[in-house]
Order: structure tokens, then sequence, then C-alpha cells
């Protein structure tokens, strides 16, 4: 059977794709990076699509992929391209050198290449001597990104090596070295494979300089376990947690055929890229389109340590290397609890081989309390609804730091995007007994600095149609006059966006973004459908203007950004943010073009923001810290589309007096009997 | 057994209380609105819970109760109030005529009296012949307080009835009266128990006057039915939705002794009061004190449709009649999943005689997710385990709307006090074919006008102790200098509350309030120990200064009020909100007093607001709003707390492919085995 269009691509297709540009450049060495589906464009596949829906033949649409790759002169340069073939034909549609000032993303053999230069690298190994680490302790390096204040002048292409001790002697590979940060950062040159230089790390705290590099021997002394992996907690694990089991006798209410799914009047598909994850397509709610595509389309962590080489640290997690390496095998843990689904993707491996990530999208249902409820307190008639969600979930590592993202659909019309924060923090030496206003000591000798994390969401709306308008909508206070003579009115102003901006957030207004189909009315209410939500006011990049780490992550400066649809336009600080310089082909950019947005194919991007100031509750792993935008309905619908979930009772539901069989003082002598909801 | 000091008055408790006042009030009629506990002074309990927590002897401790009661002379006359007994000794320790200015706190036989008066009422039966409506439609009052813009001149005490028609040829009692509202609004004087007057209302739109009263009849003619109850929905309730269970087959982790529970660390105590709800005493975590008492202390619902007497429309929810009437009996609904305990209250029913209410508090346990995961990406080696909360729950209708309050402890030491704002939104009839400025038409002819529901919870903290401190934390940018050379540093400032005040959110800040105990430190970070939480930037009340609807909710207006704690000082609005002019003995007075609040017995309180602009979707039911106030740990811990949480995999959930046998274009065969956590 033929892949739809939006189907990621097979190992089959990969491999094709890879083969095609090894033809093109049969003289050289071609080291791939990724390889991925290339999006039909959004001209050729709303046909396809709008056929799909209305049961017309449908168009063809070429089967493209995009190759990321170098090619090696043989004499040590290297080139960055990328090629668009089109697997049917054999033949490429696109070819693209990329610019010297970009740098590709990195990928794993570069983060290896970094780990085994560090280990043959004397002037590393004269770094550690001087340490004096305790016996039974090796190193163990964490490739970084070498970002923050973009490449140096002749714009080489480096990685920096963030340094642990591991202690050997505990006999478990996974025992915690972040507990021992080294303070060392190896620098290599991508290029020449070599350690071109070790930086020392100051050690010092609130009443030590900038560059105080105290430095000293033995380091790690008075640094202290902090293991999480089970076996090797102190006291093992708690027994007291008795199981919750989340169970759907009569199996799920989802049906999944390939990438499409259906779920309770939800129909969309979902995909996945080794540069965003998964990504969710053609989403219909009752047959009406609703969004076109939505996506995770960057995050930024900078770090705010002002003394070198500290502000180099700032991640692009998605831009940087995409994420395809980093995301989770959800099935090797617990990441999911129920009747669950899951997705492969596929991803380049080493030696210019694709093979499947499996499990790296997972699809179940969740009660998420109540949906909706009301008692007649004449009758005492009470129908209450549970609010059922469907989740699509997928879980990255970046070195030390998880984040979990999941877009919940739920009965009554909403799209929920959320994101999690967990991992361990990033922590570096400190002398002992010391403390510092740049973090938060949240383990003998290791300082978690401040950060923040700065997340974009890409919103493609399709309400009612591809074409849509963006409306601000707010509330405000109206002096007393005749119109308002007790001085109880407050007045909803809506400003449709005309041109592509960035807007802010601004809750005390309640300022609601609205996208809005100019030319569908709510046949109820008159007023034009639309789906919204209120971008939360949170904390947005506090580093300098001018600075290194601001100028590279300008999409993280303003909570919403508005612009008109471009193909390919999917990453908020532009394709190449690893080393970068500035942003470039982001957001800043897309909206310097000052398109005309009102009624067209326009694109929304949420920016949200956490700043972190580590607290000693993060350690050794931090509780995920959640965040969500909510999308809502308004005025799409007739009425609440969740009136007729069912309200039975559950039967599987009990009562119980809790452990001990007292009464309450007031209480009643709960007997086990059934209660609670469908 | 003798009961708790914190625990409620039982049935038995509640008449000798009772036969108390009646006995010192022997000469006149009394009726009760409300008895119970009187929660002991601080400066006592604070000693009895020492002693309970370290095994010491207990104190004895007064057994008081608060009556509330109308003292009738025979004469017409009723004056208010209040008494606190002794229950052990029957004497009166205090005794308080609430003053003239005041109204107590509306009762249901009020609600009664007023339903009863309007069927009595000629002036009403005419206003409504002239209205001319449909055959089989019958008249439903709504008893509604009379608030907004405070009593009149006399203060004359006074109730409101919202009409609609209901359709008994429908021949079910729950079909939904709100789709048909009557432009009328007969107002009773309490103390006579006569309809004074009939206003009516305005019913014009967007091109129509202030004063419009269109008012025509046949006012219903274009109404449209909207049920909400599953016999009465037009298709019946839908059938795709597969059953969710929720079970713990070793049974709950909690454990429950009267009013005491106990769950993984936490320890504290339930409370439930006809003012309240459910409320929160005496939270440890692993033996130390983290709160002393959670609370809601009052919402209100400002309406903001200016045409007379729409202005007159603003509830307090908790302050005008206390909530133990409005409080839902938990079984007959679906309102809660899994192993459920229920709490029985204990208010006054009719006569005088007090009742049981029962299951008006639910507790128990839930799944909210992934709450902590790190994968070591060399070894692949995944730990992740859930985060499971415990769920203290009680629901409350008003009228129309209800609210779902829960207060959710979870395993990393967190509290969430939560709220979802549901049921039917209030609807007024609008001439057919009209729009209006001030709220949407969800139902043909019924316009939901454009109101706020602002809430405060109040938090009185005991962090490691008593004596706490408020300190106001934010995150700024430096200037680009000697000491920030790359402009990537950002500084964190603290600033101690030193007098109570109020203090509003300031997310761009990244403000956080953090109540501290400025005498213990963490060992590990050397820093306070603390909880804090992120005020989150919501619309705060919108109506004018000087108008009555913000002179009677100054509490509204700021996001965080930090007062020195006072015995009684409970509710936010003051005492009696009900039909007040201006907010007595509430949070402005509070923070007038200008108290010294470092490092004392402080109180902290939460205001935040949803301005509703009703859309379509929120018909005939509204989906469940939802906003939460994060208490989180800060230093207070020396680890995460749920480290040791267990990252089995959980043996119930099962693999599915979806409905159909397709795989997934990259899709693996999945196989029916075992995922999931536990």
């Amino acid at each position: 059977m033929a892949p739809h269009p939006l189907d990621g691509l097979s190992l089959e297709e990969t491999h094709k794709a890879r083969d095609i540009v090894c033809g093109l450049h049969s003289e050289h060495n071609v080291f791939f990076r990724e390889i991925y589906l290339d999006e039909p464009k959004k001209a050729l596949l709303r046909k396809y699509l709008t056929a799909e829906h209305s049961g017309q033949p449908l168009p063809s649409i070429p089967r493209q992929a995009l190759c990321q790759y170098d090619v090696l002169d043989g004499k040590g340069g290297v080139q960055s391209q990328e090629s668009i073939v089109d697997i049917d034909t054999g033949k490429r549609v696109e070819h693209i050198i990329v610019p010297e000032e970009h740098h590709a993303s990195l990928s794993i053999p570069e983060f290896r290449y970094l780990v085994n230069a560090v280990a043959e690298s004397k002037l590393f190994a004269d770094a550690v001597a001087e340490l004096k680490l305790p016996e039974g302790f090796e190193v163990v390096v964490e490739p970084w990104p070498y970002d923050g204040l973009g490449a140096d002048e002749e714009n080489n292409r480096y990685f920096q090596g963030l340094c642990f001790g591991r202690d050997t002697r505990q006999n478990n590979p996974d025992s915690n070295f972040y507990a021992y940060p080294l303070p060392l950062i190896p620098v290599m040159n991508a290029k020449t494979k070599e350690i071109v230089r070790v930086d020392r790390l100051p050690t010092g705290g609130d009443q030590d300089g900038l560059q105080d590099e105290t430095h000293k021997p033995n380091v790690l002394d008075h640094c202290v376990g902090a293991d999480y992996v089970p076996e090797l907690l102190p006291n093992g694990p708690r027994t007291t947690l008795k199981a919750l089991n989340v169970s759907q006798p009569d199996g799920p209410s989802f049906s999944v055929n390939g990438g499409l799914i259906e779920w309770e009047h939800w129909r969309f598909r979902v995909g996945f890229n080794p540069r965003e994850g998964a990504t969710i397509h053609d989403v219909h709610f009752q047959g009406r389109s609703v969004m076109y595509r939505l996506s995770i389309s960057e995050m930024s962590v900078p770090y705010a340590d002002p003394r070198s080489p500290f502000p180099r640290k700032q991640a692009f997690d998605f831009g940087d290397g995409g994420i395809g390496s980093a995301t989770n095998n959800l099935k090797l843990g617990c990441d999911c609890l129920g009747v669950i689904k899951y997705f492969d993707g596929v991803i380049m491996a080493a030696n210019n081989t694709a093979e499947v990530a499996p499990n790296v999208v997972c699809l179940h249902e969740q009660d998420n309390g109540i949906g909706w409820k009301h008692t007649n307190w004449r009758t005492n008639r009470a129908v209450v609804t549970r609010n059922r969600e469907l989740v699509v979930q997928f879980i990255i590592t970046l070195a030390n730091y998880e984040y979990v993202f999941a877009y919940k659909f739920d009965l009554a019309g909403g799209i929920t995007v959320e994101t999690r924060a967990t991992g361990i923090v990033s922590v570096v030496n400190i002398d002992p007994g010391k403390t510092s206003a740049y973090g938060n000591v949240v383990s003998p000798g290791a300082l978690a600095q401040n950060h923040q994390h700065i997340f974009c969401v890409r919103l493609d709306p399709a309400v009612d149609g591809y074409e849509n308008t963006v409306v601000v909508e707010e509330s405000h206070p109206v002096a007393v006059g005749p119109k308002n003579p007790a001085g109880n009115l407050y007045e909803v102003r809506k400003t449709p966006v005309e041109k592509s901006q960035w807007i802010d957030a601004a809750a005390r207004h309640n300022r609601v973004i609205k996208m809005v189909n100019q030319d569908k009315k709510n046949p109820i209410s008159g007023r034009n459908v639309s789906y919204k939500f209120t971008p939360v006011d949170t904390q947005l990049l506090l580093a300098q203007p001018e600075s290194g780490q601001a100028q590279r992550a300008q999409f993280a400066q303003h909570h919403v950004w508005v612009t008109k649809y471009a193909d390919r336009e999917l990453y908020a600080a532009g394709r190449y943010p690893l080393s970068s310089k500035v942003e470039k082909g982001g957001l800043s950019d897309a909206v310097k073009r000052n398109d005309e947005v009102a009624n067209s194919d326009v694109v929304v991007w949420s920016v949200f923001g956490l700043t972190h100031n580590p607290r000693v509750e993060d350690w050794p792993v931090m509780p995920a810290e959640v965040h969500q935008i909510n999308l809502r309905p308004a005025d799409f619908f007739t009425a609440n589309p969740s009136i007729d979930v069912p309200s039975n009772v559950n039967s599987a539901s009990v009562l119980t007096n809790g452990s001990t069989a007292a009464n309450g003082v007031n209480g009643s002598n709960g007997t086990n009997g059934h209660a609670g909801c469908h």
C-alpha cells in the first residue's frame, strides 16, 4: 500500500534517498547527518487532504526526502550540503550548499569523536592530573554544543565537553557522575578532531572574583554521591506506595491506521521526524478542520553564570542536532500508563545506515478529572462526566536534562500542548563551604547554575479552512458614565492582526489570541468561529539584547509571533542554530518580511519560559515542572461538544474507610460498594 | 473517644450548642442559620498540636461552637446574633450582636420564602401574564442574593429571583429551564416576606439603549431547549467511549483515622464547616511542619452588564450564605474515580435541626503523569517514576454554577490547590436576531452575560515552625559590564515583607512568593528553608473602584495579601458580604493595620481571576475551566523527596495496535504485552 504523503520515510525509502545522493557525489565520501521526509508543499498537500476528506480522487504527490550531509573532499575539507530528492523518480529536486556562516547540526558521531579525542589528548590528561582525583574515580566527558557566544572569528566548528568523575567503586555503570563535577572543559575542533584547549573553570563563591580559578587539587573530596538508580539508593525504593492501575477492559476508544488516529470525533495524523520529534497534522473534529500542523519548534536553555567560559552554555535542544537520537524508547521505562500504542521513527545511525528508533511516540487515553457537572438543587439530580484525554507523547534526553512533550486532545474540542522538564540540573564544581549568587549548591561541591528554559510551539491553524485571521481580544474597564452608570461594565476589544509581528502576553488585560475564520459565523452567536488560547505571562529571555545568547535566540523574547506561512519555515531560531552568532531565518527574520497576514495562511508561534533558579529538591533528579498551552474552541461549535458523554457510574471504583477501621468523627461507615464515574 | 480539637461538631454536639443558646434566649423564638466548630484559638491549638506531635501530654482545649442565629422579638423584629458556647460547660463564652449595617448570611428557608412569596404575589402574576408564555411552560424562580450595589438606604434585607420557564411537556423535572430566561426579577423584602417590586429586564441588543425594555410578549417563542440530562439528549449519550477504570488491587496507600490522613510522608487533618467547605490543617511532611491551615476563603462573581438591574448580580459564593447547603453529595454522581473515602459534614437544616450532609468531601489517589525521569544515554538505562497525588475534593452548586475545589498533595512535597468552574452560565433573555456587547448569545434568546470569577485561597504557613517570613523573590536582567561581560547574567533579588500589604503578580520578573523560616537553613545550600508559589498573572476585578461591585470586593483587586494572623480572620471579603455596601473586616481592612509581619505568625492570601466572556461551547453546561496554585518546597528538603519512589513496570498496562490491525508505516507490530509504570 502506498504511503500517505505525511507518513515518515520507511527504512527502505531512507536508504533509497541516501543512494540517490551518493550517486550524485560518487567521487567523494559523504557522511549523512539526517534523512527524513520533506513534507509536501502546502499548496499541493492542501489539495490532497481536501480530496481525501471529501472522498475525491487523490492527486499524486511527489515523495521527497530531505537529506542533510557532509561532503568530504578527502583533503580535510568538509562541505555541508542538503539535497531534496524524489524517491520515486530518483532525481534531485533541490540542492543547497549550506552557507559557510552556518554550522550543520551536530551528530552523535561527532560526540564520539570528542570523547575519543579527550581520551587521547595529552593536554587533557595533564589537566586531569593536576586535579588529584580520588582513587577509583574515572573521568566522564559529556559532549555539549559550543554555543552562547557563537563561533570564533574564523567560524571554526567546535564542541565542548563537560566533565564529571564517576565512582567506579560502586560497580554500576549508572552511578550518578553528575555529583562529581570537574572544573575542566576540553574544547575540540570538529574538523581536526583535536582538543585545542582545556578551559579551567572558576570554582569560587560569592566572595570570589569573576575570573577566580580557585581550582584546587582534591576538587572532588568534598563532593557527595547522589544516586537515583534504585539499586544504589541508600535505603532502597520505598514499599509504601500501593499499585494504581489503569485499565480499559473493552480496549481503547481510539483507532490507529498507520499514522491516522481517530478518537471521539477527533481525526488527525501523527508524524515523526528527527528534527522536531512527534508532529500532529490535519486535525479535524466532527469532520471540520481545526489545525493544519502542530509541532515543538525549538527550545533554548541559556545559562546565566557570567564567569568565563559559562556564557557558552546555551543549548538549542531541537535545532543544535535535532532530537532524533535524543528521543527515548518509551518501552524501556514506565512512561505511559494504561492501554498504549507505540509508534516507531526512523533515524540515521552510524555508518550512513538508517535504523528504526522504536517506540519513540506513545498514544493512550487518560482521565483528567471532572469534565462538566451540574446538579439541579431542587431535585438533587446530578449529572457529571469525566474529562477523558487522548495523549500523544514523546520524551527527549539532552545530556543531563529530559523533556516530556505531550499533545492532549479532550472531549470538549480542546487541544493542550504540555511540556514537562525533568532530569538532572547542570552543575559545576564549587569550593567547599562556599555559596554563589549564580546558582544554588544542591549537593556538596555541586553548584547548579541559574538558567532558563524557553520553548516555542508552532501552531498552523486551519479553523474551518486554511485562511484564518489572528485576532487579539482583551477585556478592559470602562469609566463610570451614561453607558456605565454603576461602574460594573467592562468591554471586550478585538483587534485583527494585519501584518506579521510579535505580540506579548498581557494577562492583566485578559489578552487572548484567537485564530478566526472570517468567513464562517457561528449560527447561534453570530460571531466568527475560532480557536483561542491565552498566552501565559511567563518570564522570557533575560540576557542583554546585545549578548550572544540574546542575539541567537530572538524568538525567545516575545510570547507570540504571527507570520505568514512559508514552506519549511518551521524553526523558531532558524535552521542552523548550532554555534550561531545570530538568529538567522528564524522568527525575527520572518516578521521582518512585514507580510499581510489577515485572512490568509497565517502561522502562530507560542513562546513560554521557565526561569530555573534551582532548588535542592531538584537534586539528584528534578520533579517535573509542567507548562501547558490550552487551545480551546471559541464559538466554533453550537454547544458543548462533550454534552453527550455518558455519566454512568464506574463499576470499578470502590469505597474505602482507609487502612484503619475507624469512623470519621462525623464520618460514615463506608462499605465496599460502587461509586465513581465512567 | 474524645474528639480531636479540629474535628467538626457531631450532630449531638451541634444540638447541645443549640440548646445552650436557646436556654439563653428562652423568652424569644430563635432561628438558627448555622452552628459549627469554633476552631480553637491558635495560641492554644499550637500547644496542643506540638504536644501531639512530640508525644507529650495533651493540654485540654475547650470544645466550642459558633452559633449564628436570628432572635425574633415576636413583633416582626429580627436581630442577628452570634454566640460562642462551650459545649462541655454549657456556658456562653462570647456574645456578638451583629451590627445592623451587616446582613447575616442567607439561608435556605429564606430561599423558600422567596419562592413561596413569588407564587403568592399578584404583582408577579400580572407581570408573568404580560409575557404570554407558551402552553405547557411554568415559571421557575431561582433565588439569588441581592448584591452588587449593596443594600438600599434603609439597609433593608432583600432577595431577588431570576426567572426561567420550564417546559413541562417534557415530563421531566430536570429539563433545562435555563434555556428559557424570563425578563423579570421579583424582589422580596426578607423581613415582610413580600414581593415589593418586579423589575422588568431589558432584552435589547447592541443597537438598543441601556434602559431598553423591549420586553415584548412571546419572549420565549424564539428560545430553544438545551437539555443535559442524558434521557433528554436528542440522540442519547454516545456509545463510543470505552470504559477507563482505575483500581488499586492492594488498596489505597492512605490511612484515615477520623479526620487524620496519612499518606507517603504526608500527615494532615481534614475538616469541614458550612462556611468554607473542606479545610486542611496541621500539614506535616516527614514529621516537619509545612502548613497550619489551608482553605478557600471567598470568591466573587461580578457581572458586567451595565443595564439596570444587572449590576446587582454579584455573588459571594462562600460569604453570602456559606456553602454548607450548597455542597454536593459526591456519592450521587461520578465525581471521583478509583478507591474513594468519603467524609460527611454536619449542617443546620430546617426547623433548627442539624443533619448529616453525607459524602461532602472525598479522598482518593490519582496518577498525574511522569514524576521524574532520567536516562543515561550511554547505557540506555532509564529510570522513571509516576507522580501520584492524594486528592481531597469538594464540590459546590450555587444555583446555576458549580465549583470543584481540590487540595492535591504529591510525592515531591508539593501541594496544589485546584479550582474547576463548571455548571451553567447565567443567561438573560434577548430579543430574536440580536447580539450584545455585554455577553454572548449561547442559545437562541439566551444571552450569557460577561462576568468574572475571582477566588481567594487562604494559606497559613508553618514552615518548620509557626513563625515565618514572606519573601518576594524576582529575577532581573543586569547591564553588560565588568560583572557581566557576556551579558548573560541575571540576578535574583529577595525582599522580605516587613509590613502587612498587598502584592501583585509579576511573572515578567519571575516574582515568586516564598514563605521562609528565617531560623532554619538548608544544610546543603545554606539557604533558609521555605515553601513557595508563583502568583499567576490573571486579570482581577475590572469594575470601577468607586462602583459597588469593587467596594464590596476589595480583596479581588490584588493577587497576594500578606497579613498578621488573627483568630477567626478567615474571610477575604469580611464576615458579612451579603448585600454589603463595602468590604468590612476583609483583607483591605486587615492590611490597614500595618502590622509587622516579618518572622511572625504571618498569613498569605492568594487571589486569582477568570474573566469569563462566555462562548457557545459553554452551553448548556460548560466544560470545566481549571486553575491551580502550586505550593512547592524550596530548599526545604535535602534532596528530591520522591527520589525513592519505585520505578517498576506496571503489570496492568497493555499494548495495543489500535482498533484496526494495520501496522504503522514505520510502526511496530504491537503485541499484547506489558509496559507502563507502577
